[in-house]
């Protein structure tokens, strides 16, 4: 999507990779919205590092890093002994597994793109095998993106008001993102609407990274508190919300998310606003029974006790809000039950979350 | 209510005077949390400018501190004529009113205490008779506090846990506070329960005031992100929800609070867990015919666009926190209907909303 620098609109992608350099291009994330910076990861480590260090984050971009990484690691092998190669991808691999040891993405990516390797019968061959299954992966993410997008404009209206909540956009993909899909699908076609942020304390994901992408894109668009939109929504202010997802259960059809949105869905039920969860189809856990079972990550106490942002003199500060004798439990995601949800914009299309399971094996469900 | 210093809790109120200097007492809570102390304003002029720069807000508190200004006013005065003396008080007068024009609490504060002047003769009769209509505004400001914890601590069992939002504790009011005061009450009981405060974006006042008053009180308690509170109950970890308000109406029995308070009070209606709102009598608003007529005022857009808190040097500081191209709305107050209200625990017992006026003789409603 579109980066506004120098005032002009530049096309870019979260992650790309520069054959010539054998580098990985990385969006800074950690230093936006306040600056815009590209990071070329030099080696595989560097980018397993720049995973560990959430230079880059979101599942689909670090998916696709992981997968970039691995044919990076693999590029960089000088000789032709295949055994000797061998034990090399290995150490790659588990580099980059290791990267982030609770997120399945980078590994599910990787597998992907190992298998591409097996005709290949020279280290050559094989190198450039994995690095176009890389290429493949990390377009087809961009495809997934782009058919959301397809299947979910179509409930966006002129002049409507979409409430948003965290970042599920471009920057949590290689591009276009899946919430944020039917955004971008709805102003190509010329259609008007204005979004609602929500702030999303306490990492403030919307206020940054959502409010950023859409100010890029010149989308119409304001931020508000998590505690704003119930009221707005009272005052029939808000038409329509999409969120993206963790991760969906395929059998219940329940939506892990960041820790707010079933707040929202219970607002959006009561006053009979539409509620949708834009996901791609890697999102589906087809294995967890009970939304009950997924565990829910306490975070750090200092999220919620304060804020970073920059201060007047342009530096990036921490500060701490709370009073300094109280503590906080800081819960990173719920669980919102497939009763107050609309509809889970896929590629494939919009399907009611229920339908999930009967609907398995089009979605990919293996048995 | 007691403050910790130097490891020894002290009782403090809120706004206090000292007859001697005639002076107000006032904490100056734009420190707080991370500082403590009492300013003594030396003149009515003095007191006015405290309450429009909010040294001291909250209903309860800045009535109080009308009241001891207008005392603190009228001693200032040098002479026995009575015409000029009246001079003189209509400027004390007109000067408090204006210090924060859309309150009502200062207006009706003084009002009460000019009537208390009427029976003195000369102007040293006059002074004294004020001063003392004052102290007893004050500390009909504690009783009625008093009285509200009294009446809700019987809602408090040992081992609860209980959501607030915003700050209506001790430092909104003279002492004791509305939401805060079955908690104080129940403490007082030798019960043993949980506080979990909501951070109250954008102001942060859970995160900064209620935290205090609670750390002070040795009350347990923790700051939740606005986000949490829905997954909380959601796994059964809230069982009782106490706000206070800032309005009122008799006549429909809607609650305008803080926002936020809408969607918390939604979510426990979902979760079946009982929502109370705590008021003196002097909330109620028996003119006001429907909550849709409640002005909601649009505060600052910096307000969401960042937060205030102690940095790395121990300085307060500002740091924008949201994307700089981005704006913002920013509703400051809600409206929640009668019918997701448990009860309203006023000095006089818990009502229903839809009794109060059933009951609005003995709540205090002129016809």
């Amino acid at each position: 999507m579109n980066v506004i620098l120098g005032g002009r609109a530049l096309p870019y992608r979260t992650v790309a990779f520069d054959r010539e350099q054998n580098a990985v291009l990385l969006i800074e994330q950690r230093l936006l919205p306040h600056e815009f910076k590209i990071v070329a990861t030099q080696d595989f480590r560097r980018t397993a590092e720049a995973i560990t260090t959430m230079v880059v984050r979101g599942a689909g971009a670090i998916g696709a890093t992981a997968a970039y990484g691995l044919a990076q690691g693999m590029r960089a092998f000088r000789g032709t002994d295949l055994k000797r190669f061998a034990v090399h991808v290995a150490t790659v691999y588990q580099t980059l597994a290791d990267a982030r040891p609770t997120a399945v993405d980078p590994v599910n990516a990787m597998n992907d793109v190992l298998k591409a390797m097996c005709p290949g019968e020279t280290v050559a061959e094989q190198q450039a095998l994995v690095l176009a299954a890389a290429e493949e992966f990390a377009n087809g993410d961009v495809v997934h993106c782009r058919e959301i997008g397809v299947h979910g404009e179509k409930l966006i209206r002129n002049g409507m008001r979409v409430l948003t909540h965290c970042n599920a956009g471009w920057l949590a993909f290689v591009d276009i993102g899946s919430a944020t899909a039917p955004l971008y699908a709805a102003q190509a076609r010329g259609r008007r609407f204005h979004v609602y942020c929500d702030e999303t304390r306490p990492r403030s994901q919307g206020a940054t990274l959502t409010a950023w992408e859409l100010a890029q894109q010149k989308i119409s668009h304001q931020i508000i508190a998590d505690n704003a939109a119930g009221h707005l929504m009272q005052r029939g202010e808000i038409d329509l919300v999409i969120v993206g997802s963790d991760r969906v259960l395929g059998r219940t059809g329940e939506v892990a998310n960041k820790i707010g949105t079933y707040t929202k869905a219970v607002l959006a039920a009561r006053h009979k606003i539409p509620f949708y969860v834009a996901i791609p189809l890697s999102t589906i856990d087809w294995n967890l029974k009970r939304g009950r079972d997924i565990p829910i990550e306490e975070r750090e106490e200092s999220e919620v006790l304060g804020a970073w942002g920059i201060n007047a003199a342009k530096r990036r500060e921490y500060v701490r809000v709370a009073n300094p004798t109280s503590g906080a439990r800081n819960p990173g995601f719920d669980v919102t039950p497939p009763e107050l949800i609309t509809g889970i914009i896929t590629p494939l299309g919009i399907l009611k979350p229920k339908d999930l399971w009967k609907r398995r094996k089009a979605l990919g469900h293996v048995d």
